[in-house]
């Protein structure tokens, strides 16, 4: 398929508008929609919120009459069945468009070009493919979940240049500065869920929430807890936001304790007496999660990796040095030869404030 | 003092010329020359060599009678004195120029404002201080050892992302890709020297020459073997570049074996019998180095950042991880506190190759 130069433009735009949603359409993919009839753009729109209208719709809203006789540029596969919504595809043959440009097929079971041939069975015409690989993107955590059954699975690290995360004893808060955190609360911001250790709950009791970044939805926040050690009093299961907990040990006293203050608990014990993170992650999908953060320490993290089970790391490196008898970010099981190593491949790199961010995917 | 946008032009243009004597000029700065008469460039030189003309001689026959009433662009105040080469200032007041624009004085002791006091008794307009932050850069290591008598000293420091330099049996070769060793050596062509230590000479017998750019001249190779271990073998030792070795060790024995092979040794032991590396550093700025390229393991290269020795990093980041039995990229005592840590400035960031690079100062 050859597209005009109009084509990305218009494309581009509804990309762009797509990522308005960025921080708020979870579990939904986000998704723009531009408009054009004679040249000129005649509707906008975004999709928003769960729940709420979808790109489309909120195009033709603005089009209105204008619609008629239109070429439509979406992001995603317009939806054909009714969900929390009704089908987009019946909308947009409603309003007579001529033709729809889809950037990428819905690889959600339920619609999976259905919603283009029901398109085509009306007359319109239908061109898919364009800036697919930019529409995918977007939404990787929601493709990765309706093609894999898993979220995408990213994995935030700071450390000093010579990659270590804490010094020896122990200490390690604020290795980073203002605005590599601030920066870390985006990527919270976007992510339906953020997961952590025991280990990071006891040693820095952190909240997990978003507070750098305006947003109007908190992920969900995840301990893996084999023991079920987590002290009631712990910031992560006061009720802020949802929580959940994934443990190993089905002690009934202490869930109930949990359940009674909001939290979820789920016993998903893999045979060694530790949480099942592959099982965890398949759950995690059925639960509506597409991009999940790990903010973990080195242990959790290297068991992660050690399963295959990240994606993709953000690293954020301060410009100091701790030297070798600090700690180091990832803990992994002995290397014999260099080919064992785990390999990266870079898709980002770049200063933010006075540290560097490296976004790289494995 | 005020400039105009086109002594920005033809400054810039002579710092470009003076790039040329990038891996040349050892020990001498690298300087470039714009002559510039009724608006028109009518000569262009730059220093090439240590004994041949300098960028001003250069320019002056490239301008022949065209210098007379001309504005002269030069990087680096001219010499007064009488050196391997006859003074530049006469030549430029015999030339009968009218104006000279420097970009920073010399801070060699034998010059040091007298160039510039030469031209102006001679009735010639002088102004200093354009792009000076930028020619001081260009001759870093020349400013550093006429200003504080020691040498530039830049590591080079390749690991994996997380801060690896090796596996824990030893296993190091090629974290890094083709396009990173080379941009490797060209640190190495534009330094007046290259440093190792004995553990490094052991574990990898590295040439320390310049192979995958092109230059016309290699930078001395140094060896800190506080025991003299070195093995008459070490490819370092053999005669394809000059060598040198500070130890700590007055083995008269071994010293004559290794000065039959050329190689020359500096006995400098500190009060606990290893080289004195302090000391060490102001023996080779005596010894004319400019800029000293570090690229030795993570002892070497911790011993000297502890004592202040070290004053630019280059990392070479590879996009693996190699996990934390893996060995460090540097030794350092253990601290207690995080504000124990060395503090860098990162001053560049980029990808090369598959590898990322970052250029930090301390």
């Amino acid at each position: 398929m050859v597209f005009a130069a109009s084509d990305y433009t218009h494309m581009s735009h509804a990309l762009q508008l797509a990522k308005n949603g960025l921080f708020t359409t979870s579990p939904n993919p986000r998704v723009g929609c531009v408009i054009v009839n004679n040249d000129e753009m005649v509707g906008v729109g975004w999709h928003e919120q769960a729940g709420e209208a979808h790109a489309e719709i909120n195009a033709l809203r603005d089009a209105g009459n204008l619609a008629k006789g239109a070429t439509v540029y979406v992001t995603l596969e317009p939806c054909s069945h009714y969900g929390r919504t009704p089908p987009c595809s019946e909308a947009l043959i409603h309003a007579g468009v001529r033709k729809v440009v889809i950037a990428m097929e819905d690889p959600n079971p339920c619609i999976n070009g259905r919603g283009k041939q029901k398109l085509q069975a009306a007359g319109i015409e239908v061109q898919t493919g364009l800036l697919a690989e930019e529409a995918g993107q977007l939404n990787i955590g929601f493709m990765t979940r309706m093609r894999y059954g898993r979220p995408w699975i990213r994995s935030k690290l700071a450390s000093s240049l010579d990659g270590k995360v804490a010094l020896k004893n122990g200490k390690s808060q604020w290795i980073t500065a203002e605005p590599a955190r601030q920066d870390g609360h985006r990527w919270r911001a976007r992510s339906c869920a953020i997961l952590t250790g025991i280990g990071s709950v006891r040693h820095d009791n952190p909240q997990l929430t978003v507070r750098h970044v305006e947003t109007t939805r908190q992920p969900v926040r995840i301990v893996v807890d084999s023991n079920l050690e987590i002290s009631l009093q712990a910031k992560l299961v006061q009720p802020i936001a949802t929580t959940w907990i994934f443990t190993a040990r089905d002690n009934r006293n202490k869930i109930s304790q949990l359940e009674k203050m909001g939290v979820h608990v789920f016993v998903l014990p893999d045979t060694s007496g530790k949480v099942d993170l592959k099982t965890m992650m398949a759950k995690l999908a059925e639960l509506d999660i597409n991009e999940l953060l790990v903010e973990a320490g080195s242990v959790l993290n290297g068991a992660l990796l050690a399963t295959g089970l990240i994606n993709e790391i953000i690293f954020y490196f301060a410009p100091n040095l701790l030297g070798h008898t600090a700690q180091s970010m990832l803990a992994l099981p002995e290397m014999t030869d260099l080919s064992d190593k785990y390999k990266l491949r870079i898709t980002d790199v770049r200063k933010i404030g006075k540290d560097i961010r490296v976004v790289a995917r494995l």
